[in-house]
């Protein structure tokens, strides 16, 4: 079974990682996952490129990451960022250790020597042995792109870096919109639309509808492709009893006019959404839905319990099959 | 006294800092140095920008550096080296340290936002503490240079960076001859001629006279600048006992026909150099020199090794002054 993702950070690497260890337990194999990863909170710091969202899902499949924190590195050490906070060098918000710093370094390297992003994402990818789990992982796009919000203090609107909202002041700054910096000169990196044209399932992760998965779905020509494929296109509520279980997805819908509960962001995936799998909590709100859904217990408390999730996922998806 | 040094790294950082504590036991203050690094040894590693000699001077002078090596940092670990080596970026023959690496972090960033390397090196020096010593740091050029090594293998002459017949092959592929890339193009940075012109003793630290105060006399204007100068320039010999105290300047002296004496090194200063201190078992040789000769022992055991050393060398100089 040929199954494609899209996915932003934590979230979305929680489940992945399940969902690779679910996979392992069918007899309906071999199956190849294919992870369309956002790349609109990229961000330049200290001269290099950092990819959040990439490097949470490098680490999490690859069995580097830091657990506790669910992004960056295990035995991690902050040697470099304490020397560039001697020398002045900002910003001092956005934490880098040692080990991250590796990868900063050498994506930052490769893309100065001319090689895609996408190229590099398989280079890092082959350290972290994704080929060998049947995992591809693509940068939704090459191009750099970076995800600005609209904030209002004092009666003036300005734009910020998503990182700096989301990191730095903890998207406590009430959020006007969202803008991506450079979409509309961005093409989905290759492999992209085929992956969704071709699957024959497409999983959206419980990653944020509106900065994670909501960017995705707005390179050029994803939509279309979601809309366009033959599989079933399901999807993990990122919300149990009404609230996000991590980050920020609250202050996100909020911010563009959106309930927050499933049936509000199910409806953000409405042109597109086949099957839709909600918390126990919230199976009454989506009473009456025009769409498949199956309600199951939505925490990902651990690995066993991420993959019983995904489980439900992939049989609400293989349920929806024409 | 305004005192002007030119400087490669472990040899001209530690006389210096012997300078430094001499300076503060005379009573003929206050004194102020101007040290004019080499920068021909620089390299790009990683994608980042590395000034080998200069970040010695800092760590030395500023209190940082490795007493053992003479080099890098203190207290170094070596985490993101080995985060590169598993993702199989090269070279792996340059070894970098986490500390070191904000260094080159923070002096990558700064040149990427367009400051000169001169101004580069004015911030770092900052951290450094070498304003409050009367130092300031200039490198000899803001241009990008880099000093290349002609080497025969198998009867075929190719070019390689300076750092890996220095650091990888430890001097010992035969160099036919030294070749600085850029160094048409190239200008004395600002402040570097002034320093010399200007000064009332110039000095040349026991460096290596090939590849790190040759280097500094080949860009255009200081050697003008020194046989111009109303100061006395006197220099410090690199060898004692008639070889090198540490380094391969007995390598780099033999690849451009030079011999391995005192009297050979000083007569690449000819033009020039007004004094000349020798090691206390290379005084005979220098019998007949037309310069003022002194000896002493040379051997920089210590700092106060070196503070002595250079009490002798500014003793040498000012009893030249007209």
């Amino acid at each position: 079974m040929r199954i494609t993702a899209l996915a932003g950070g934590v979230g979305g690497a929680r489940f992945l990682r399940g969902l690779l260890q679910h996979l392992q337990t069918r007899d309906d194999g071999p199956h190849t996952l294919t992870v369309i990863g956002n790349t609109g909170d990229d961000i330049t710091l200290f001269g290099l490129r950092v990819c959040p969202d990439l490097d949470t899902l490098l680490y999490t499949l690859g069995g580097g990451v830091h657990e506790g924190q669910g992004w960056g590195r295990a035995d991690e050490s902050f040697v470099v960022q304490g020397e560039l906070a001697a020398y002045g060098a900002t910003p001092q918000w956005f934490g880098l250790g040692d080990r991250d710093f590796g990868t900063h370094i050498v994506r930052s390297q490769w893309l100065g020597q001319g090689v895609p992003l996408s190229g590099v994402v398989e280079r890092l990818a082959t350290r972290w042995g994704l080929p060998e789990q049947g995992v591809t992982l693509l940068p939704m796009t090459d191009t750099p792109v970076e995800t600005h919000v609209v904030v209002e203090e004092d009666g003036e609107q300005r734009a910020i870096h998503f990182q700096e909202w989301w990191v730095r002041h903890q998207a406590s700054l009430p959020a006007q919109r969202f803008v991506v910096a450079g979409m509309n000169q961005a093409a989905a990196a290759p492999g992209v639309l085929d992956a969704i044209r071709g699957a024959d399932l497409v999983i959206l992760p419980p990653s944020n509808p509106v900065v994670s998965i909501g960017i995705i779905l707005s390179v050029p020509g994803v939509r279309d492709a979601l809309r366009g494929t033959k599989a079933p296109v399901v999807g993990v509520s990122p919300l149990v009893g009404g609230a996000p279980v991590r980050g920020h997805a609250d202050a996100c819908l909020t911010a563009i006019g959106i309930p927050v509960t499933p049936d509000g962001v199910a409806g953000l995936y409405a042109d597109f959404l086949d099957g839709w799998l909600v918390d126990k909590a919230d199976e009454a709100s989506m009473a009456g839905a025009s769409i498949a859904v199956d309600a199951v217990p939505l925490l990902m408390t651990d690995i066993d319990a991420a993959a019983e999730i995904a489980a439900s996922t992939v049989d609400l998806g293989l349920s929806l099959r024409s």
